[in-house]
């Protein structure tokens, strides 16, 4: 296959709609619960309780927005017993399928001073389990992905060994890379910072980029919007590792000063265009779509949760059609005249196109809502469940408020 | 009084210590507690469980410190019935005083969009009451501070209006003013960001200065080292406000990244000198001591608490000796001859100079231990506080866990 | 006049294109020059030699866009003695009017420690009297605006004392501010870094707050969006500015990482919309244009000058236009029902709103091109530019090269 | 040999002294040339005009220091018509040896859009030419370092490919690294931005690491410590690429806010304690001297040159010192019991012990003066250069001035 990058032309607008009848984006599960910030939570009655409730949001975000089919789930608050065949139950009747399987290995007290990475050789031993048992989850449930996020580092200068700790990762993941089945991919995630304050072990795509490289070919790297630091090139980054091969998906949400897990696209939506213009621009190149994960990760202290899902899906569906609307040829010919202001003309044309149409088209075609926000928020869904789920909270006499001190 | 800058000599080590015996910190009464991040909690067994072990705690790092004699109170917390005797009676018996008063208008769910921000004016009048109510706790508990810290802002573009916001800020600053009794000091903090992810209302020392200037005479600007975007030159800060007679005080601690309430000079202890040094100058060109309030604001989520506390006021002892250290007659000289190595070499000399002579006699004078950590560490005190409070714990059926989704 | 928020409808089309008929951005003439970074400049032979290569292209600009009927001037570079009747002639000529005027106290080796901020009392003066003369010559060039930049400040800890350099800057500015005749402004701008590297004397808006009042009633803040620290919420400085009476007007550019006065809205078009939003939101509410200057600031290292500016103003008009695209009836609603996800997509809805039709009303109105960037690159000026000013060059044998070391 | 970390006594002070005797740093001939910002330099009479002033420069801060006995030189100022051997008698003479080599490929106009990463085939040649130039200039000199910077990246979004100008720059380094004779390392310097303002073709260390595995064995990454985002922990950085292996060397000097190229340790000495406790830590660990370059890279705006070097000798002497003066078994005991605040005391009480004593005692084995810095001051050197050269100046009609427009 020819990776001539010039040649090939644009795709059309029905090109852009099949491809985005292909496109979805997988939602979590603790997206439905009440999270908040150190200084509390701002809760809503309409927040999930239980798995189920989860499922059934993730149903009905899928149902709304046809592209949302699956669901990663977090071991230890959905699977607290480990694989539950009632679990696929419920997410078969809400029409999800189970999606990345996440590990917690940072709420436990035992692991106040690391999971994989702590001096404690048993504690290390128990995060490794733990992981291999999600690995199993993930094999039963028939999911493609086991994600790791770590929360692992330290807090003061002197506290820690970086590179002792550096160590006991790479045994930690060859471990659990060793008993992965074929077919599955094991995603390293990165984080410059939160909790750990003044040093994370996986700290930039670098530093998963080795880790993976060291546990071996299933290892990819997850990138999460938000981890970055200030002024970092996300779409670079992106670029660099789908040229690695070593992308392995994202999370998607957004950020004006830390990791604050915004809605994606709600801060710098361009930012956003330019990460989908380096997919589309290998997916032209290539003819064939990248084979990674989409998920969300955003973490609403305001926001009603499924409604931010939903605008969530719509946003990246609207800008990875606009980032397709890049027009190729152009592009190229401008670059290789080095025609600097007509080669961002092209990329700015494209982010300001409409493309209504288009997700009309993509809705239709997956039997989805034309204005799937709007139709949510006049379908009573959201009273109702608050009304159910205050009603259960009280029964079940749940408080998840908390406080800072 | 003459304000000549050059004419006067430094400080002698008499004179640093003098200085330095006139010299305390308060801590705060938060700071005893468990505390942690959104992603969760470490609990230490010492932590203090009511406002008792809040004071206990602080008497102790005042013993072993001898620099401490002031505590800080949040009326949520410590003072959830309003003014309350028996804990003045607590403070006595731990040899405290009660020092600044902070109220909390933040946690409970009535501020999700804003305390004296916000756009429901029974909520605005809500928050006020309850810092008036604030005002009146600390004229009978004789502090001189109410301080205040919003954590009002928004999310997302939009979802507010950014000019209506300051003008209910101002009014609502206006009113307490009004309320405040001579003598006493209304300070008002600013952060960038956290818990409000898009915009803060009170964001920089800008918005506070203009804010405080707009309530009247008694408001006074409180910096928190750990509130500025990177890079921000605290100390330039602080000598403005200096300047402009709007100083009121400052919370202590350190940061890498954002707001991470790390012990105070950890991360960058040259920054906490040139801080000090700002300090040191004005006192040196006025022949008096800086009034302002000195308190600890710090959040230890690994570190002991009251180690921690003591490490902290050993810390602004050791730097603020350090900055009295300064040859104010050699900098002003190389200044004058604008010879910048000189210049820098003067603040670098005073910032590697050991202190630990000066740090001894200030101690042995205030009646403390030479070496407030080391003795502390070796009281049995923190052994001794995490068997009672664990054990407290179990009786009271206290479980201070949480959890991020 | 009322100023109630939610009562009015939002702008017409024909509004909005009647309001951006009577919106026009200045052009600075140093963008025509060559310019670069400090490793070295890129020469372009197109890039204007003279000041009458300035305004030419300045009229140019004008001509395609209609908007840009006035260039701000560089004293030093344009003015090299004084006011000069022939410039204006050209300016004339060029249909261009001569706008803000910009004194250049950087340059000259006697600036090295500072200008108005100078230790020595003579460069303060210099200082001082090269800006009342700019006074004079805004005066005669009938301009309103006399713009201030410093690059005051200091490279290392210790070199020099904040305070006695903020009593300077205040004494310079209240000198040249008496010297002011009525209905000039003072623009006073603001940089936190670079070529100062540890501090500027003017160093954020607020500091350049203090500053203007200082100096009076004429002295108003200037906003060059790429002079801010990273993080920074540049739109709502500009809403606190405005709310306060003291925004003077931009510097357009736009930013990724320091100042690197790239094209406004190239990397962050939803910032800059952000910023038109605050600017639209006050003037609808108070029906009627906010008077503030608005002028383009930014160095083309890599683009073609006279491109660069028109895509510019293109840019300009199509986000403002956007901003008045805001449905402020949908908004108020939204945000008196805290429905956050709902007021977002107001914005959102109108970021992503395709203003084509009112832009080429606009042009036809102000007669200019309907495309203004593709008009002028098949115009053949820029070939025929670069030709006669590689000519002129050689003639008068310039060398503008430069080398880092 | 073992690699135990906790089993073995710290340094001694003689074994301190003696491996500060075996320490020293490279000075860049560029840093005594006049530089400046893109605004201007400020002219130093005193600053190197020719090669000879800046070996003579380089030769008098070796005997003042005793810790200088190379100088890096940049092959296009230093080398105009390739290897000289000239060159090296006058370093012989000035008694210094060339260090490492460094070509320029950012000054030709010809690299505007890219050097070894340039569209154009024939620019990347040229490139890739003048660096294989530079292996053989490195070679008749016989320094074992060849230092490559680039300028390379792109200022606006679409301007270039990102994937594409990553293979270009992989197939260019393959061509040199091929020519590099055995014992020769290339380094691969990395920096976020500047000249380049949107991206850089190498961003970050994980770019630099991938790139340098890709050319081969020979190739390392260089660590300039400006070169970094706000907030990045640069000693991980260190760490990581000393495990891997990898670390090349450093490139000295501090920053503030962007790349400001001050004296080292001049804005957070706290930062450069901890990365060379990295390298302290490894050394003790392993028992011998880590093989890396140390150079200084600086751009003195404002201070003399030859001053600014010398105190940055004695900056990294004393640094280091400190660094060697963490209290290995303590600090493994403190870690190994999960003690933090013990672990941090460890580091705080080395980097605020006094070492003039161990520093006086290298001196004095170094046959340097006690206090080198003062000594130079008092020579009466920089006032003869600076005769000397404005006399060179006049004669040779140079003129290092420039204008940013």
């Amino acid at each position: 296959m020819s990776k001539k990058r010039s040649s090939r032309p644009s795709l059309s607008k029905t090109g852009i709609v099949e491809r985005l009848c292909r496109f979805s984006v997988e939602l979590p599960s603790w997206g439905f619960s009440n999270t908040g910030t150190r200084f509390g939570k701002y809760l809503q009655d309409a927040a999930a309780v239980d798995i189920e409730d989860k499922l059934a949001d993730a149903g009905i975000v899928n149902k709304f927005t046809g592209a949302a089919p699956s669901v990663a789930v977090h071991a230890l608050w959905d699977f607290p017993n480990g694989f539950d065949n009632d679990v696929l139950k419920l997410a078969r009747k809400h029409r999800v399928k189970i999606g990345a399987v996440n590990p917690n290995i940072f709420q436990d007290q035992c692991y106040k001073f690391g999971s994989i990475t702590n001096r404690d050789p048993a504690i290390r031993r128990r995060a490794v389990k733990h992981i291999l048992d999600c690995v199993e989850l993930a094999r039963q449930a028939k999911s493609r992905y086991v994600s790791l996020w770590f929360a692992d580092g330290a807090n003061y200068p002197g506290q820690a060994d970086i590179r002792q700790r550096k160590a006991w990762a790479t045994q930690s993941l060859k471990k659990i890379h060793s008993a992965m089945p074929a077919g599955m991919t094991l995603l390293v995630e990165y984080k410059p910072f939160e909790p750990a304050a003044y040093f994370t072990d996986f700290f930039d795509w670098g530093s998963s980029y080795i880790l993976a490289k060291a546990a071996g070919p299933k290892a990819k790297v997850l990138v999460d919007i938000g981890h970055h630091l200030p002024g970092t090139n996300v779409e670079q980054i992106v670029a660099w590792l789908i040229d690695e091969k070593m992308l392995g998906g994202f999370h998607f949400n957004d950020r004006k000063y830390a990791d604050e897990d915004l809605t994606a696209g709600s801060i710098d939506p361009y930012q956003l265009f330019r990460i989908f213009n380096e997919i589309a621009s290998w997916e032209h190149q290539h003819q064939k779509d990248l084979d990674i994960s989409y998920v969300i990760d955003q973490s609403h202290n305001i926001k009603p949760k499924v409604q931010a899902s939903i605008q969530t899906i719509c946003t990246a569906q609207e800008i990875f059609a606009k980032a397709m609307m890049v027009d190729r040829e152009a592009l190229a010919k401008s670059q290789a005249l080095e025609d600097t202001v007509a080669s961002e003309q092209v990329l700015l044309k494209a982010f300001h196109t409409d493309v209504d149409d288009i997700l009309r088209r993509v809705r239709r075609q997956n039997n989805a809502y034309p204005d799937p926000l709007d139709a949510y928020r006049k379908s009573g869904y959201e009273e109702e469940s608050a009304r159910r789920r205050a009603e259960k909270r009280r029964e079940m006499n749940i408080c998840e408020g908390g406080s800072y001190a």
